[in-house]
């Protein structure tokens, strides 16, 4: 036993989510009473040591040795649920200012035209971030994501995208670093500056596009980028143009993704599938060749309820198709000012459930082990050993609970690479 | 000035919500461009004393005389938002168990009569609740009123309804009366044994009810019931029915309620407007006849888009006629293991905007003045001299945040009878 008293920390008493095929999760496994959903495994243990994950075993075989650890190495779960740390893979937290005046003007009866024409939309934005100081920006991006954290959620991917122009896009992505740096997340940064066409641009996408495509070298140079997204929409760009983009990604080594499908079909799954990208993401409109394609390059489908939610959308994502092909099934907050102000993962998940009609586990999932894979992280979202030991801790009687409730957040711990935060 | 410096306590440089008609708040003004929107006073103070609001008034008026006050006396909001506490007019908070497991199974393709058929739906919560010791259900629900208070609860009302026996509405309603002890909050009761018919009493409706009529004056004797309430539905009962339960509320003195027009109309809202009832909740399928009963017996219409939601109901409640015959709307969060496991009202905000589109000064008038007229309480709900000083403190820009925002709680304080939590 001297290899299982090493561990830094234990986890006792602990049932486990493991999203783990060790632990029989399995992606095509609808069966409701599969004893194997989520990959559980209950009342186990957890050995940690170097900020990984182990050894996981039965709190029956670590039970006689606790004598070895001192108290501050073992937490004892008291029969709670533990499940990887949440993977929130799809956000624009940085952004500056907010859009709840238009939020209103809109119930007061305004439409998106006579919204625009007072400047505002997704440019008040861009003006807000362009205008903001980086303190000021870091600042209200922390409330964001200090609110996810507090959810269990220990990586992030974060997008620039309402900067628009080289100084503002470095910006944004510095700002999503330092928010890792200072509370101790990982954070996968995404350059977005194909996100929408400035004003400054106004009927010149092409020329837009190509100094999308000057700036992106310069800021992966600086070490700001993780990978490389575009909007792909009839209201954005052509795939044509979001091809140009992801050629300079491809010569720089960078993976790419998509926003893809929210709004109409114009290619932009096939384009990302294509390139092998991470992730494709939304996908109300997505139809069954895009999927196989999506299924033959490994690129997940990343579901966002909240757009859905609040574009009061009635085009359901082709969640029987994307199971059916084994596509897997990502689910995130896409934290933004305009189409989804949502800083809760949990809530994400309910949405899944209540508006797409996925399953507790495929939401639980979609927050874990696929998100993690849209973001081309292999040893994050699942409780394995070798993986960081990044968990949560939830006072829970079932995985299921975090899905079912609302507004209820059971975060008892969150441990990040082995440390309790 | 003498006056000014008796208060017990002081909040300056504040911005109010005060939905008093003293300062402009109408609840027939739907123009986006009003200064008066939420009766808002910007650069404000509140002078607090006794537990009650004592003088509003400008920041500069109160400004020179601030050396009067001991540091511990003055909350400088800082230019932030104070609004009344929120008011959660319609919980069923306290129950035993949850339902998450039917949650997951429905997700699986079980459907509601394969769930009845295993001992769900209803049922099985009102067996978990029986079995339940009373600190058991206690420590169950306390978790829920928690998740509420943290989010600017200051009052809220729960219902029995899940013992239909004598010794488990009794159970409840005590766990409610000890909930709002301990944690020094307004707790409303509502005796609603005509929630369901006991599996004990199958087809024997009008015996239970004869039993509900006897339970009541006894559990009104031991303190327990502060109004009456129902489920008036083809699948529960009949207007005549509650109809003889509202006949003993009234010899008793006490107020009446109904859930009405949920899934049909079998003249719930007429009645309970017969009753001049306080509040007539749910109501999708409520017609415009009714309405204007409502409107002539000065009976709220109490809003429930997270059972609307979670049911994914497409029969909109019929806002604008509301709107028209001025029956004010209060919103809530129907916190409940079926049909809305949901202990957010700021997200229950949040939907009744982008669910029924109501505007943000609606939602909010809904969780704050109206929600206490809905529950009888002439001094909560507004920032007005007299009122309780029962408010809340949030750091946002403009009182649309909080239902313009999802998950992301921006209170920064909370303030029960004048003293912060």
């Amino acid at each position: 036993m001297d290899s299982l008293i090493a561990f830094d920390h234990i986890i006792i008493n602990a049932n486990l989510a493991t999203f783990s095929a060790q632990y029989g999760f399995d992606i095509n496994n609808d069966n409701q009473n599969k004893i194997t959903a989520y990959g559980q495994l209950e009342n186990a243990a957890i050995g940690i040591k170097g900020g990984k994950i182990a050894w996981i075993g039965a709190h029956t075989q670590i039970k006689p040795h606790l004598t070895h650890y001192q108290n501050q190495q073992i937490t004892d779960a008291d029969g709670h649920w533990v499940t990887p740390g949440l993977i929130d893979c799809h956000t624009h937290i940085v952004y500056g200012g907010n859009r709840s005046n238009e939020f209103e003007a809109r119930l007061h009866g305004a439409n998106y035209q006579d919204i625009a024409a007072q400047g505002g939309g997704i440019v008040s934005t861009v003006r807000s971030t362009r205008s903001a100081s980086s303190d000021e920006l870091f600042a209200q991006s922390e409330k964001r994501l200090l609110a996810l954290i507090k959810e269990g959620v220990t990586s992030i991917e974060i997008k620039s995208g309402y900067g628009l122009d080289l100084d503002t896009e470095r910006k944004m992505l510095t700002v999503a670093r330092k928010l890792g740096k200072k509370h101790n997340i990982h954070v996968s940064t995404t350059y977005l500056a194909a996100h929408a066409l400035p004003p400054e641009y106004k009927d010149r996408a092409d020329d837009y596009i190509e100094q999308v495509c000057e700036w992106l070298p310069i800021l992966h140079s600086e070490g700001l980028i993780d990978a490389v997204d575009g909007f792909c929409e009839n209201i954005a760009f052509t795939a044509e143009q979001i091809k140009r983009v992801f050629e300079v990604a491809c010569s720089l080594g960078l993976p790419v993704k998509l926003h893809s499908e929210q709004l109409s079909n114009i290619g932009a799954s096939a384009l990302v599938a294509e390139y092998k990208g991470l992730s494709s993401d939304h996908l109300e409109h997505l139809v069954e060749d895009d999927i196989k394609k999506m299924a033959a390059s490994n690129t997940v489908a990343v579901l966002l309820p909240g757009a859905f939610y609040t574009l009061r959308d009635t085009k359901l994502p082709p969640i029987a198709a994307l199971r059916q092909h084994q596509v897997p099934m990502a689910v995130s907050t896409d934290c933004n000012p305009g189409t989804s102000p949502l800083t809760s993962l949990l809530l994400a998940m309910n949405m899944g459930c209540t508006l797409f009609y996925m399953t507790p586990e495929e939401v639980l999932a979609g927050a874990t082990t696929h998100a993690a894979k849209a973001l081309g992280l292999s040893h994050k979202g699942r409780i394995e050993i070798g993986y960081d030991a990044d968990l949560a801790l939830w006072d829970i009687t079932r995985p299921a609970d975090l899905a079912y409730q609302m507004g209820l957040n059971p975060i008892e711990g969150i441990m990040i690479k082995g440390q309790w935060r």
